[in-house]
């Protein structure tokens, strides 16, 4: 048996003894042959290693390099070096992996986050990605507690699907036929019954509808997996891969649909605050650091910690799309023509719009309902003033849409005659359609990308430093 | 707003004080134009709603019709019917949805899994998959709760890759490129660097490769995503889309990899045992009930229960593969000439292989360990013999295996030339080879397969019933 180690993150709130101990890790730093900065993941805090001078081989403390990896025995004793409680007095000091530090990608200095893209498998042994991807998994571990604590089941909609389910554009194909000679019909069309599946399949873009089917029956339900668009955006807003959060409650209409979305949204993050106060306060004081580079004008009034308070601690605000869109035609900043895109009702709001409207106007986050049906989904529930849906939007500092979500469109008939008007076509949903024909009941849910939820709790600006390894136009390494 | 309804599965356990509570679900069955039994997915068991006689009108009672949706207000009372303690006497009632009980597809009889799969978008509204799927949702929080409690990290590794982990055989391509006139390099191949990651893409087959990433940074990750494979097999143990779990341990050795795998599975299945002893109860005589179709000589000897208990009050046995041949081919079912499959060293055991050394020899789960290295994957840890590899697979009663996994080479040398051997490009994998060059360590993990456990859970015989909508050759619906 290998493994009886202590992990550094519980070694470093623990009382300096004098007891026994083994850790495992990187090697960060090795000063004067005798200190030795050991990471082993748990925390960007290092633990201080002390060799006694001359006790060790030369040989040894030559192998003791930038992130080779050691199993050191020692002591737990007070420290008397600054910034650390405690540090362990080494016993025993194996050298598990060398390595050789000239060449090792991560040097001890301050690298670009272009860089580390680059290196994307080694990424995580920086303190700002150890940071990010401890929250990113704290994140995901909330989401789940916070559904499983209210009995919502968790439902995993299929990856692989046959129909489009927002008719979200871009789709990437899923298939075993061959490039060089695929099967065609005797109208030279190509033959996808002859394809795994006996038709044409995609990537999903949303398991919503798949997720009603589960919300039916079960009451709430949630999803939480990856989702795909093949849009040929080269931003640092979009990802080709990305995981998607999407409940979906029977017997809710838009405003429980909003509590839960608020609810959710500040649960999250307070128990991120609660259980990563060291990571954001690493990635609070990176993006300071950040900032500092941008002008004056374009830093954030808020740190990071500040912003999310901001969420945890105010109520949202709730307006219309019709009321929104009379605050932007009063704001000085229409007024004063600074607004690249128009205004007026009916438009689909741009993130310059979004952004006043949250960060200027209401300075806080704010859930926009009822938009006009023209620029939403079919599947939403139309209004009785006939122009618009029961859809919802939550706009975050810094970040806009964050959640987009809607009550369903429960009756039958006009839901049927929606689908006729965006041709969407009725035939293949007819398992979507059974649920309005037996026993329809008025439900709601919305969706949350998660990566988008993650750059809003950590601070990073591109969307492809907060998840594993991107997938972009281009781009598919690792 | 429209939610407040108390769930049926909480009332159930309330005390009947007379209080007033609203509930909302749909009409499993209405008796004498007075006992609703309503069901809102919580719980399999259904509440009773009692409407006074002359109360209601003529018009809303035939509108109580099988899987109609109901709001009903009313007091909670003690029950005087038999099995249930409390129901609630209706103030009053509001039909939310209709439903043409003549066309409803689920009658209230009993219906084939076969059929059920046919319409698998309101199989959930049965008892036997309101059981599988309460279930299955509970297994992945105790997957996530288990690995939370150790601080392992949940990682989201590609869906999307360019590499073949395992060489695992059949991949799915994903492309935006036209079947119909594909670009073509000079020679006439497809030209793959026009697609969207200007490369050939498939949909990964295992997160494992980049779990080690994980790993040699955090010490301890996990995975839990979906997987695919482009197999043929139309049977009920093989998906075309499935979910797995994979966790990478640094510092772990293959006993310590054994260790957790135990711990694991034991956890999840008391999780269980402890939150849904009413679902298990339910499938345990379902199970019982399907078992009454076999002739006695296939039913199984423990029922599901005590399959479950089998499991979480054993340690499993350990064996090295070695000794797994020398038992079977010291056993009577060989030299009877039992086994379709033959026994000798080096073989990749059979399904019936495994089954006879967990039901008939130890019955008892089984570690199976250091298998040869000609039938496992190039980057398993190499045993001093020069003929096998630090491999487990976990075999359980009834399921054959459940967990396969291995301690990983970490020798660069041992690892590149295993490579060479079995034609595994290098170059493709630099970055896999990076967490070799810079501070390697000793390291294991493991898969599982999410539907084969929850099968095991469940006792449900066929794959196809344990994921909400199953993709396998020649289906891809809903």
């Amino acid at each position: 048996m290998f493994n009886k180690r202590t992990r550094i993150k519980e070694l470093l709130t623990s009382e300096p003894q004098g007891q026994t101990v083994t850790v495992m890790g990187w090697v960060r730093t090795f000063r004067n042959n005798q200190f030795v900065a050991l990471n082993d993941g748990s925390t960007n805090a290092n633990l201080q290693v002390v060799l006694e001078l001359g006790r060790f081989d030369e040989e040894l403390l030559k192998r003791i390099t930038t992130s080779a990896s050691l199993k050191v025995t020692g002591k737990v004793i007070e420290s008397m070096g600054k910034g650390q409680k405690l540090e362990v007095k080494a016993d025993e000091v194996e050298i598990l992996g060398d390595s050789d530090s000239e060449k090792y990608p991560l040097q001890p200095k301050k690298h670009s986050l272009e860089f580390l893209r680059e290196i994307a498998h080694l990424r995580f042994r920086t303190n700002t990605f150890g940071s990010v991807f401890r929250i990113r998994h704290s994140l995901a571990f909330a989401v789940h507690q916070f559904f499983n604590d209210k009995g919502f089941v968790y439902l995993h909609t299929p990856i692989i699907t046959a129909s489009d389910a927002e008719g979200a554009g871009e789709m990437f194909r899923v298939s075993t036929l061959p490039f060089d000679n695929p099967p065609r019909k005797e109208d030279g069309s190509i033959d996808f019954s002859e394809d795994f599946f006996g038709r044409a399949t995609n990537l999903t873009v949303s398991g919503q509808l798949e997720g009603e089917l589960g919300a039916t029956a079960f009451g709430d339900i949630y999803t939480f997996g990856p989702t795909f668009r093949a849009e040929n955006s080269n931003t640092a807003r979009h990802l080709a891969e990305f995981w998607m959060i999407e409940p979906e409650m029977a017997f809710y209409d838009l405003e429980d649909n909003a509590n839960l979305a608020e609810e959710f949204i500040q649960y999250i993050i307070r128990y991120i605050m609660d259980k990563h106060a060291d990571d954001l306060e690493f990635l609070r004081q990176r993006l300071l650091e950040e900032e500092k580079q941008k002008p004056q004008n374009e830093r954030s009034e808020l740190d990071l910690i500040q912003k999310l308070k901001f969420v945890t601690e105010n109520k949202f605000e709730r307006i219309t799309y019709t009321e929104a869109i009379d605050i932007l035609l009063q704001s000085p900043a229409y007024k004063k023509k600074k607004f690249q895109y128009d205004v007026k009702w009916g438009i689909d709001m741009q993130s310059e719009h979004e952004r006043y409207l949250v960060e200027k106007h209401f300075k806080k986050p704010v859930i926009v309902t009822n938009y006009p049906k023209e620029i939403k989904a079919f599947y939403m529930r139309q209004n009785d003033d006939g122009k618009t849906v029961a859809a919802m939007d939550i706009l975050a500092p810094g970040i806009g849409e964050i959640v987009g979500g809607s009550q369903r469109e429960e009756r039958m008939d006009k839901l049927t005659k929606r689908m006729e008007e965006m041709h969407v076509p009725a035939e293949e949903l007819w398992w979507y359609l059974d649920t309005r024909r037996y026993g329809t009941v008025p439900h709601a849910g919305f969706g949350l990308g998660f990566e988008r939820m993650v750059q809003f709790v950590t601070g990073m600006g591109n969307i492809r430093d907060v998840i594993a390894f991107p997938r972009t136009p281009k781009n598919a390494e690792f």
